[in-house]
């Protein structure tokens, strides 16, 4: 079969692309809008929350990273798991050409692999709004507050796992080169195995502390 | 490519699996062999706990499934993950012969999908282990029973979603009848939805009650 429109830069070199569009906008030129995007996001979140006492630093630190991780769950992995042809656009629209430059780092996202686009879709529909509802939880003191940062960040582990996984299973070949390898596929997924599996650890004390209070109480209240 | 070794009864029949042999046992003894070994789990749990006084009803029932869903995940879904080539068992070891019936209702299993083996490979390693860990929590009474519960429970969750969610994106032809297709693909996942939902929200709902009960406890003794 022969395919229609033009070379794709990704691997497997025989992937089938027809009607691939290559990206308008330079790699440097994503990067920069995406770092400048989630700094305004960071700084909004960061300042506005400093006007409230009540929250303790490590709190508004917490929620820079659930506005950052819920928006990046929601804009950019909805964009996705929605948007099956995004490699045909040929408007230049911004989400498509962070998917096409991604892709260089794993290329069953150009491919529509089916691991990747159902852990993609869950951690967009479930995940992303989530993420925000920690948002509301961390501000407000909600008692569901701590089960709730334990369970996405939980799924968004998972979710790492299996992307990680099918992809060694599947052979492991589907970066350009290696600098996409280490700066795409490992690199800009770190984050969500270091920083998930850190706060999962803090609930998980916070939880266990909690329950150590709560059954001691009860015994008291029984033993009275 | 010729295939080699007899014709397999899996849908898509075009799906290759050179050397495959037909399972020794019946549907009916297979069923039969596993129900028997699953109500020996059920019934020696659940009356080996009924000696302690301490133990709620409630928790004897969770403790039987925690029991069963445990070794199946271990023993069954570990099984699978690591033997790549269980079709071509001629030995008629028990644990080839479910996985050759199970694929009847999802060939993706015989050829050996990079989800589902991802899926079963970490609910093998990680949520097997987890499982008996949360026997023991629940029989002792540890403040990390709820969180492991609710953890494993969601791992379930996000392990079933990846399952599903592959299989229709991948056309959702993997059954060799509509009976295999709602007794095993359907039927015998459903408790995996139902049971860890259930438990899961139970979970929930015991956290935000004890940390409700340890802030109201730290708000006391601050303001005292």
């Amino acid at each position: 079969m022969e395919e229609t429109g033009n070379p794709h830069p990704y691997v497997p070199t025989d992937l089938l692309l027809p009607d691939y569009v290559p990206p308008f906008l330079s790699q440097s030129a994503i990067l920069c809008i995406y770092g400048v995007a989630s700094l305004v996001v960071l700084s909004t979140v960061w300042v506005s929350s400093g006007f409230s006492r009540k929250i303790a630093k490590l709190d508004r630190l917490l929620l820079c990273w659930w506005a950052f991780t819920g928006l990046t769950h929601l804009i950019l992995e909805g964009y996705f798991a929605f948007a099956p042809e995004f490699y045909k656009d040929k408007s230049g629209f911004f989400l498509a050409e962070v998917w096409k430059e991604y892709s260089k780092g794993d290329s069953r996202y150009a491919a529509r692999d089916s691991g990747v686009v159902s852990v993609e879709g869950l951690t967009a529909v479930f995940e992303g709004p989530a993420c925000l509802l920690a948002l509301y939880a961390i501000a407000t003191r909600k008692s569901y507050s701590y089960i709730l940062q334990f369970a996405i960040s939980l799924g968004q582990l998972y979710g790492t796992a299996v992307y990680f996984i099918t992809a060694y299973l599947e052979g492991d070949n589907f970066a350009a080169s290696p600098h996409y390898y280490y700066a795409y596929y490992i690199g800009a997924n770190a984050s969500w195995v270091v920083i998930p599996s850190l706060i999962a650890l803090r609930c998980w004390r916070k939880i266990c502390v909690a329950v150590n209070v709560a059954d001691q109480k009860k015994t008291k209240t029984k033993s009275r």
